[in-house]
């Protein structure tokens, strides 16, 4: 007798149900000025994160991960339209939106969120949205079901009276920014509980796992910390070696072991894809505030690499090996893979700027090499192709001196030198040609597009 | 009937032997030069460690680690003696021995293998020693029962035409630095064949846990690498991301995974207390084959975080449960804990630096309050308690300008400042004071001895 048909029934039994018809549902939690230096994992010695660390162990760690821009708003464009944050005028030297920006994410761009409805997919957006207040631009507009976040930066609308330092404090004044929460486009609270808000926004993510469990969904996780003002429930505050910043973070990584164990609960985890990252390199100017970004040069507002290389996990039991991987890949990259791993068509006529993950992720194939760029504002300051990176302008994070234009660029090789300390133009210059090569042909591709944070 | 006796019999038939009634074995393992960032599971990108990084996650990770002094001779003392170097006259402005100095490792000191020996263990001493070439001084004078290695650096005895920056070049000539490779005290070859040097002393490691196995033994494996100038054998070289200083650090990752499967293979694992280190941090002036102190600050020779914190890994399956702690220890530290493993005494009239890590590596329990020296030379450069340090000088690594006093002190808090950039002793004065008599106490214990290195 074949035992083995009976075995496989009893343990889609066991399992709740079989994957294979099911699409997996989509996962990315984005951190705020998260550092690359600031896991266990990515080697923090000073702040404890054992979630992130298993969820690390059980998937597949990026050491060369890269967020789509070297601050906010630009960085969340590019991570929901696939596409260099210039595409969608969201990109400008003035940075990010703020609170009396009258611009914000273009209806006509096709977010992630939309494409996933369109194959049948539950979404949400909890936490920080920062792409627009107004109709057209807000999270209920760009395909997303339900949302329950902050608006823009938790050091927006800051009181009149506040003085300038309260926003990098240690214990920042609880009521010292009027930023709203909002609950599917009504404002619950303002201003927001800022120690409430890790923990509520992890309720309403399992809450959403939870009801939708039989559904394909997205779920858009982007955290609030550790941007600053920081703030920690009290059951994080003061429990760190790292203070406060130590805190948040902390939390942020009880944050992920509970939407991960909600995934295991309702035994989903195998056929979820969870992309853990942040949206650009820590705020370094803010001290003990700031985190860090490891080895790594710079900070949150640069093109080195401290800018925009973050920490990056993908983790789906049993369909990617635990492992590390050194190829580069970035935050443009989950849009195809998202996609792909759907079922569902790319928007017409947008061509993405990423790469289908999925070779990598489940085969440990290596990806085509392609080339990255580090825009700052609307111009790329330096580009990345294989281990190489030129450097055509340079410029420190925010409050630095302007910016320093490099004729020849410079180039440094990312393996031998991942700090970024030795030029090695005059020995490669094919290398730089390459380089040039590629920045013109991406150049080509851009067109003028209304800007949104002039 | 109760089968449990036949199943502890057939288990422990199946084991090889009862452990209860056997020492535990010592083993160390000591690389030469490696910075806090070189490892996977300290956070480097470039480098790729799998043995090291399973030999941590099955073992405990220390996050604050210290090596004994910030060169290699008096750190190398330091581990030897339990004590800091000052004591036994190894500590000198001149920083390490050379082949021409007539000093070296006095013969009255009792070394960690000397309270081995008299405790049962069998011996050995494989790879760098750099603490005497002369009788008294050398490995089978204090306490090895076998030694296999090279007497000191291999940069040293340099070929007298050799150009000056050979030393750090990404492909040395092999002929270029006359050392020696010394088997049980006679020259077996000359120059030593420096890419074979790993290999051979990882097979001399094996081979003596192979023939020790029914002894208790405590082996001191002292990588030559990754040192300047850089070697790795065929298999490795050429295959990192880092050039040459990563092949070097992979294929010394290599190394410890066959100590590590010699171990298990020889059903020891459990009775056999592992712990990798390094002896002071990355020689960063030597560019691409200088390494990384991640997010530490400076190098080598310097009394900053990253010439003296690196990485500390200790291996026990079954007995030391797999973790990170933050809790601050050294290699100070491993002669107390070796002796009382043995069961051994320590020395007599000769008060050690170190702590009893067994409550630690086995309990999980915190260890004392107790002050932390960094010694540059003869003079304490600085001084950490608890998370706080205090520098009465600075002065980078190797070539930097001369040593700049501070007083008042400058003064760091390393959980929040790991990379000492921000220094707040104007408010903490009651912190610098405990520092300052902690320092006072300790040099009141400091005798006059014959200095070895002068």
């Amino acid at each position: 007798m074949n035992l083995l048909p009976t075995l496989f029934a009893l343990m889609a039994l066991l399992c709740g149900k079989s994957n294979a018809a099911v699409k997996p549902n989509i996962v990315i939690i984005y951190s705020d000025d998260l550092g690359y230096g600031d896991l266990g994992c990515y080697g923090s010695p000073v702040i404890r994160t054992p979630h992130l660390d298993r969820m690390a162990a059980e998937g597949l760690r990026f050491t060369d991960f890269y967020s789509g821009a070297e601050v906010c708003t630009p960085s969340r464009a590019a991570l929901l339209t696939g596409r260099y944050a210039l595409r969608s005028g969201m990109a400008s030297p003035r940075r990010v939106l703020f609170p009396e920006s009258k611009g914000g994410l273009p209806p006509a761009e096709v977010t992630l969120a939309e494409s996933l409805i369109t194959a049948g997919y539950a979404t949400a957006h909890i936490g920080k949205w920062h792409l627009g207040i107004h109709e057209g631009s807000r999270p209920q507009d760009q395909g997303f079901d339900e949302t329950f976040g902050l608006p823009y930066s938790n050091d927006m609308d800051a009181r009149a009276d506040l003085p300038k330092d309260a926003v990098g404090s240690p214990n920042p004044p609880a009521d010292g920014w009027n930023v709203p929460l909002l609950h599917n486009g009504k404002i619950i609270e303002q201003p927001a509980g800022q120690s409430t808000l890790t923990r509520r926004y992890t309720e309403h993510a399992v809450n959403f796992i939870r009801a939708k469990k039989d559904a394909p969904f997205f779920l858009y996780f982007a955290h609030t910390f550790p941007h600053v003002p920081m703030f920690a429930s009290p059951a994080f505050k003061g429990k760190s070696r790292a203070g406060i910043y130590g805190d948040a973070v902390e939390e942020l990584d009880w944050s992920v072991g509970e939407v991960l164990a909600a995934l295991r609960t309702q035994n989903l985890a195998e056929n979820t894809l969870v992309v853990f990252s942040s949206d650009n390199g820590p705020w370094l100017t803010m001290g003990n505030q700031g985190g860090s970004a490891g080895l790594l040069k710079d900070g949150k507002g640069s093109t080195w690499e401290g800018g925009m290389r973050v920490p990056g996990i993908a983790w789906m039991p049993g369909k990617i090996a635990p492992g590390v991987t050194t190829q580069m890949a970035s935050v443009l990259d989950l849009y195809p893979t998202a996609l792909a791993l759907a079922g569902a068509s790319p928007p017409k006529d947008t061509p993405l700027d990423g790469t289908d993950l999925r070779p990598l992720l489940f085969e440990q194939k290596s990806l085509p090499e392609r080339p990255f760029f580090y825009y700052r504002g609307k111009q790329i300051f330096a580009c990345r192709l294989g281990e190489w990176k030129a450097h055509f302008q340079t410029q420190g994070g925010f409050g630095s001196p302007k910016a320093e234009a490099h004729e020849p660029p410079l180039l440094f090789h990312l393996g031998l030198d991942p700090s970024e300390k030795r030029s090695v133009t005059a020995d490669h210059p094919e290398v730089l040609a390459r380089i040039q090569k590629a920045v013109e042909t991406h150049m080509a591709t851009v067109n003028a597009v209304p800007q949104q944070l002039d």
